[in-house]
């Protein structure tokens, strides 16, 4: 039973997009599709994770209690402070960026220099898959996930939470934390091992990929994810992402050092260090 | 129906040596373990791995056809050399070993010191698992995956034939190469994502763990993998897996400062080549 939002726009019906228009149907919320194209309508549409969907921004957002930007990162603010202006007042937005800080900073100063009644606060679910489309939507992809709720002072009290039931009502373990921690934390552990993920699979020469077993696999999967997507991500939490960079450097020259020492006992705590990490989250 | 290696005796009956274990019980070979402690071959029982298993060495090789060395790399050239006095002459010896060289350099040393009349060729399938144990062995862990069989100019005739024959009974695909074309493969395709996943997990501050979403998860997966089996595959294939680190290191520093110089174009032409090189390998 929808405990607060009746009607969710939905910016950009992909993967995620279209995940959370499964999962919010399934909850009896209506669901109003926006795509920046007619293909891109057709294709979420034929995907079924919308029945109803638009290429007028206007009209997606009319009515709507709720708007979630889905789109890639560098689309959320524009998108967001544009439907603004067509949404009734008394509106939250959110959006779903693996970004928040600047996401939140450009959404803000959007909407303060032309107030429309409409509140924002950025969520980001820790949820996704190398795959990207509406095709590989699914209504649990949020399902015991994680999603961080990032409140500023410009929020409008109550709507951190009410964004924050919203997602808990579509299964997901809510966290509300400022942008910049989920930034620096994010860095880490999704943006850093992308970086790892693309660097080892790209320094991998062509001849030895057929022997390429579960190991380089499981290493490299989100490699696979869309060059232009992350390259946004990336750009977008530039500071964080190098510290962490720099951690993980000093950290594999520890290994090239321990191992042209011949020093086993290092190589072993090396790897003790990654294990207990490893073992500390689980499958 | 067993084609030719009729009496098995398998050393070491973890997850490797239980796999090809009911793999080759379910093909019709006779099948006999051995463990190096009462506590080891009682597990591999209840796992029921085996039917049969014993601590005795000799006992467990006496009337074998092929002898396979399934204990972490730093046992295997004992195992064998200790094995080839005890086993009818003409029979096989093989490995499962992560690394190869050294591996195929002891045991040919070992046995043209003494020659019994075993012959040994090395292997490596390439498949395993971050969990160890019995408990864990499947039948079709080998199945479509790739085993590599390394035969020298010491190798017996016929015999890399016949052991690849044998790994291909149990549906896996056989590539014959040089155990030093090995070493250098793996070093890329096995050694170092190991080592990147420990280094990923080892740096990743405890406090942000509860952060880590799909990519870290699959990306630091395999540092779960046991530490001291582990630096012992690390630390007889150090000079591959030095080169392998350092092309690394190299594209994580282009990674850092095509972001610290705010280059977008770079980032994703780096992102494009790591994606390139994951999608052909497949899922």
């Amino acid at each position: 039973m929808p405990a607060d939002f009746d009607r969710i726009a939905i910016i950009g019906v992909g993967l995620i997009g279209g995940s959370v228009a499964l999962a919010a149907r399934q909850r009896g919320h209506a669901v109003k599709g926006f795509a920046r194209s007619e293909a891109s309508r057709q294709r979420a549409l034929e995907a079924g994770v919308v029945a109803e969907a638009t290429i007028d921004l206007a009209e997606a957002v009319a009515d709507a209690d709720l708007v979630l930007a889905c789109t890639p990162v560098g689309q959320i603010a524009p998108s967001l402070i544009a439907a603004a202006g067509h949404c009734p007042a008394g509106a939250v937005l959110t959006d779903v960026g693996s970004t928040k800080q600047a996401i939140v900073r450009d959404v803000e100063a959007g909407l303060s220099q032309r107030p429309t009644g409409a509140a924002f606060v950025g969520s980001h679910p820790l949820a996704g898959d190398h795959r990207t489309g509406p095709e590989f939507a699914r209504a649990d992809l949020l399902a015991g996930r994680c999603v961080v709720v990032t409140p500023t002072d410009a929020t409008l009290p109550g709507s951190a939470d009410r964004v924050s039931e919203f997602w808990e009502s579509l299964g997901a373990d809510v966290t509300q934390m400022p942008a910049a921690a989920h930034d620096a934390a994010l860095a880490q552990t999704s943006h850093l091992p992308h970086v790892v993920a693309a660097a080892l699979a790209g320094t991998t020469p062509h001849e030895v990929l057929p022997l390429a077993a579960t190991g380089w696999r499981d290493t490299t999967r989100v490699a696979a994810g869309a060059s232009a997507l992350w390259r946004d991500i990336l750009m977008t939490n530039r500071p964080p992402l190098e510290a962490s960079l720099s951690a993980l450097a000093d950290r594999l020259e520890a290994f090239r050092q321990a191992l042209a020492a011949g020093d086993a006992a290092a190589v072993e705590q090396l790897l003790e260090q990654g294990r207990q990490s490893r073992e500390a989250v689980g499958d």
